[in-house]
């Protein structure tokens, strides 16, 4: 019996990453390069020579290849499959979904990154029963999510799941969407290693070396290291974090009340520090009354380490989720008869 | 041409409002009544009394009758149709929807009572264009919201949209499910009542002669109408409930990036100056850059006003909704073929 694989593709801000993948979800080859953002026919090109390699490598049978899946930052129209553009990319209405589609011979979809990375959590990440209810929350460069309610993605009109620009603090500082207190403002990787910088240049001996004693080159990682070292400033920030990642977990919680909420992006990498503070935070912000404890998106029997985890797939999670689509479709993608195919 | 109609059903915490709404979703008829809390057998008789009055009171031929929508508040069971519970309430899994079909010979579906007014704004409040996605949040007693998402009812693994209790005020009051902070224990229809109160013992006269004089009898109503009469203190006091709605507003919106938002509720019968200060809070906090402009939940183009609403169906939107979802199946209840079915 042979398997059916798909291809998934995970196009960033600089770089594709791409993954062939059975139905179990296993990865069987990965390739990445950089992304060329100057024009639709250099990403294409961009894009194109990474899956070429993959094959090349891996070799196998394309007789087996049941289609292939991307995700891409930015604006998404998913029913046509075309990338309609995004910050630092000069792409513009690319029919990447087409062109996948033509350049391999098999059929091809194409979403939001976010949403590709909470689907491939939720077919291939681990879970002991069917998950029919997700949010996958990605910390990093900025801050989303990705909703899966009954077995479908959650898209809204234009997207769904920007929970990194609510403007919640009401005394916070300005977030680059020109919003005061978002919480992408506070608590993404660059937000944290500015706030870094701040505790840096105002004496914090051990953050400055960790930055070659420069208070200005601290990162999100340096905040991590330091408060790891004991340095109590860095441990203050760190648990700043945790409250700030339970806030996005609660209002995930509350509003689609799901099953589990995946962490990952960037910033999960730094692993059990940033998750003890986030568990911490969701430990104190438990309702502790038998009314509160009954609404729904409460769970009081549990422990958060076991409703908020980190990403199993790692930094494969939009590369993987994007094969996903294909070996196990989504419902919309289905009831609309969303999928490129190829001319011939 | 006889049009089908169906009966719908708003359950409360104290009374029954029942409706007759025809395919366009014109009210026929109204009933209401007092709601028996004190077991199974009481509430459904007082449920059908109420159900019974307004096919009498109407005379309508039942044959017309294509079925028995029904919106209770607390824990619902909506594939079986069974209300589990609810604070004040001491009914226990009390079968509604078969006791309904059995009754009156016709097919009945249950389901909450906030979810059950969103799809009956959806469905009849007046749209110019068919509506997919929408929120409706209801500031009342308490805070809570309905999730429409691509024609179907979010409804998670409890109960989702439970706005209300996401514990966003790091320094906030305490809110009745113990957690601190909550929307809810500063923008409901008692918690408002509750600052004017304090405002009214520190010596706002406008608040205390509205309140006879009595600084613990004050309401929200009383807040409402001492800002109109130039109360700066009570001004300043609707300032921040249209700042706490806005927040609202902005959940819903970039979470789940709706059409439109409808609000309701008790408080929204405060009208024009409840709308005015959610309006100038949603003004303020619009994204002034065009990165920001782009994000899901974002429309910069339009003014709040168009696309954070007043309820059109007002105090019936539960009862007319309840009666939508005869008229207008929701999807989920169609897949799953759940409905409560007469055993002749």
């Amino acid at each position: 019996v042979i398997d059916r694989v798909a291809l998934g593709i995970d196009i960033g801000g600089t770089k594709v990453a791409a993954v062939l993948v059975d139905s179990a979800g296993t990865v069987l080859a990965r390739e990445r390069g950089p992304v060329a953002p100057e024009s639709n026919e250099a990403a294409l090109a961009s894009i194109f020579a990474v899956s070429d390699r993959l094959f090349d490598t891996y070799g196998r049978d394309r007789t087996q290849l049941a289609g292939i899946g991307a995700g891409a930052p930015g604006g998404i129209d998913w029913r046509r499959g075309v990338l309609t553009g995004a910050t630092n990319l000069a792409w513009q209405d690319l029919p990447l979904g087409q062109a996948l589609s033509e350049r391999y011979g098999v059929p091809a979809v194409v979403d939001n990154d976010v949403n590709v990375a909470a689907w491939g959590e939720r077919c291939f990440g681990g879970w002991p029963v069917p998950i029919q209810h997700l949010v996958f929350i990605t910390v990093g460069t900025g801050i989303g999510a990705g909703l899966i309610e009954s077995g479908r993605i959650v898209r809204g009109r234009r997207g769904a799941g920007e929970i990194g620009h609510i403007p919640l603090l009401e005394n916070g500082p300005r977030c680059k969407c020109g919003l005061v207190g978002c919480l992408e403002a506070v608590a993404s990787g660059p937000a944290l290693g500015a706030l870094g910088c701040q505790l840096a240049a105002g004496g914090s001996p051990t953050l400055l070396a960790l930055a070659g004693g420069n208070a200005k080159a601290v990162t999100a990682e340096h905040v991590f290291a330091a408060a790891q070292q004991g340095d109590t400033g860095a441990q203050w920030l760190l648990e700043r974090q945790g409250y700030y990642l339970a806030l996005c977990v609660l209002i995930s919680w509350r509003m689609l009340d799901p099953d589990v909420v995946v962490i990952g992006g960037g910033m999960a990498e730094a692993g059990p520090p940033l998750f003890e503070a986030l568990w911490s935070a969701l430990r104190r912000l438990r309702p502790d009354r038998s009314w509160g404890q009954q609404i729904g998106g409460t769970d009081a029997r549990r422990d958060p380490s076991e409703y908020a985890v980190p990403t199993r797939l790692g930094a494969d999670a939009g590369a993987v989720g994007a094969a996903a689509l294909v070996l196990q479709p989504e419902a919309g993608f289905v009831e609309e008869g969303i999928i490129s195919l190829p001319s011939r």
